[in-house]
């Protein structure tokens, strides 16, 4: 590719969760003011505004979100649009990205929000199913939990798979949740609590085998960076991060049309792609958040992204491997799973954290010497998949 | 910028309309696979994918929509996301020349979508108004056509405008859509028609001084660009269309903070930005698209885009300088007022007007020996423009 080389130097989110006193644009705007003041940049520095948000037209009656944060920033006369990829808010700054390397812009915000919890639980399951088939999928009345259903037991038959495995994504996420205060879900969770004699009432199928425990919740938040071509960057900071690479990919949108549904072959270009851009390996990687929508994904997506070989990745886990402390963690901010996850916004949190990794600023749940991170957002079950990689300076 | 010079080598469109047999999904793969048909590449040469879509959550409960066209194409692996920016469907070719310049990908494809007559007029008004302030707008009752009053109103009172001029654009485009296989509104209009002694059952106000004539109508339709860097164009085409210059501005969101709201200070500088880029000026431009979902914003942009002088574009309108023949025409293909106006698709299909127009393929409605051409495209009421030059090969 042609063009600049581009960093991160500025990176914040609200707290993720349920947040009556927070609208679209308070979502927005809190954390890019955050980020910007962060970064030391001055407002009229911003040459570009990409929005992440998947669901503002239809929850919250609002759209051109890219010109609202604009016009609340009071920063004129530049470019700025809403991106949709259904959860994949990572693809904002892939145009961030391109902006900045082209020239277009030397300092660029990307914030990505999500404001769900103005309506019901199955409103809002009903909406997000919207990036699910719409002939073959979405009529048939598939939702992401019961695709996440079917898509566990596959793996389960498949690769021997248990549900405490599952359970032990939620567990270790759990864990990393209480130590990110900016998480939604702040509560300790054990095997014991999500499989004892209490499961039926402590942890319930929701689509089996999906348990309660096994979905991430539904939260509000928004997350932002602040982008800038390398030489701009360091005017500004010493701890530049630096994007090493991108990928993304589609696969097919239907599930049950994929050759081998249990590969999420979209997950494996995009970050393979990533990767090599990059000029690294699965194993440089020194701390990873995942797309754990579902706890069976973090597992899936940890071999796909090659971590561990295929129909491996709860074996890693059982042996603590992804665990802070362990040779590759994972969702050290608590994962969608706990942090929370506002559909467009999840995929701008998980860099955040990542940015927050690699300048050694993850307090309490810190990667020690981390250099390398990887981050992979899903924009629908598996049919779309944005992957970076990111690079301490 | 840095970056590969990109064209333009196919383009198409769906006939703009109320289009039942046509869900969202048809509506993109149409003009889709149409494009890539005429622009005579193969399905796999594709390597990225931007659809444009402002309301698919809210009207048809359809997200992914970038996803789903790269599935329904059977084009898997590559990037695909959907751009919103109110119906600054522009946008996403914006993206697409970021994409093909940076290497990031050779060809793409960028495909505006919508489907709006899934809807009653006033659910579709009142989504279409969550474009504007979301305190100091929208809650207040304002939508667009209100908008268009009060600014049509401080028109008249500031330079003269009277209602009949206008009609005049109304009457304008209505003739040159009659020469447009694919537009909306196939009717011959008059001032008589508009302003004789019927003109209450005729024209009725609709928020006064904005008559029905003066609004575009509300269709589904979709429309695709197919775009390559210079040197891959030139193995398809020996007529490519290069996008020589872009721009994209906000403005005050609200109208009435703006300091003087008659001026349209986002088309100002997105086609000053554009023309820049091109090495061009207003006086350059042979034929151009402006955004008339209502009749006077034809007249406010020919001013501020930079063809005459602000307060007299009226005057040239009269004098037919912006009629196909004149020395500037202005929405040949019959702009938003009689093409249509799918919101998502509308600045696609003004694109494709001018690849039309400059590779001399606009039967019926050619503007003899053009070669260059503008459009500019709205993302709100003013609040974001987006401009862009192309050049004949």
């Amino acid at each position: 590719m042609i063009g600049r080389k581009v960093a991160l130097i500025g990176a914040s989110m609200t707290r993720f969760g349920n947040l009556p006193e927070m609208d679209l644009l308070k979502l927005m705007v809190e954390p890019s003011l955050a980020a910007m003041d962060l970064s030391k940049i001055d407002l009229k520095g911003v040459g570009a505004i990409f929005v992440s948000n998947m669901l503002g037209d239809a929850l919250s009656k609002q759209t051109s979100l890219g010109t609202a944060l604009s016009d609340a920033l009071g920063v004129y006369g530049i470019p700025a649009e809403r991106i949709e990829n259904g959860p994949a808010g990572a693809s904002a700054l892939r145009y961030a990205y391109l902006s900045v390397s082209s020239g277009e812009s030397n300092i660029a915000l990307v914030t990505g929000v999500e404001k769900m919890r103005v309506a019901s639980t199955d409103v809002v399951t009903d909406y997000i199913s919207s990036m699910s088939h719409p002939y073959a999928e979405y009529p048939s009345g598939a939702t992401m939990p019961s695709l996440a259903g079917m898509f566990a037991r596959l793996y389960m038959n498949k690769y021997g798979v248990k549900p405490e495995h599952m359970g032990m994504v939620a567990v270790k996420n759990h864990d990393n949740a209480l130590k990110n205060p900016y998480a939604h879900l702040k509560k300790k969770i054990t095997l014991d609590y999500l499989f004892g004699k209490d499961a039926a009432t402590n942890n319930p199928f929701v689509a089996d085998p999906i348990r309660l425990y096994d979905a991430a919740p539904i939260s509000d938040g928004g997350a932002a960076l602040v982008v800038a071509d390398l030489e701009t960057a360091k005017q500004y900071t010493d701890k530049p991060v630096i994007i090493e690479g991108y990928g993304e990919a589609t696969d097919r949108l239907a599930v049950h049309e994929r050759e081998d549904p249990t590969e999420l072959r979209a997950v494996r270009v995009a970050s393979q792609r990533a990767m090599e851009m990059a000029g690294v390996t699965p194993q440089d990687i020194d701390v990873a958040e995942l797309h754990d929508a579902f706890t069976i994904l973090e597992i899936a997506e940890s071999e796909d992204v090659g971590f561990f070989k295929k129909g491996e990745g709860h074996l890693a886990l059982e042996r603590g491997d992804t665990s802070i402390g362990g040779k590759i963690p994972i969702n050290t901010s608590g994962g969608h799973k706990a942090r929370g996850h506002p559909v467009g916004a999840s995929g701008i949190a998980q860099i955040v954290e990542i940015y927050w990794q690699l300048r050694g600023e993850a307090f309490g749940r810190q990667v020690e010497g981390a250099k390398l991170g990887l981050t992979v957002n899903l924009g629908g079950f598996g049919s779309n998949a944005v992957s970076f990689v990111f690079r301490r300076a």
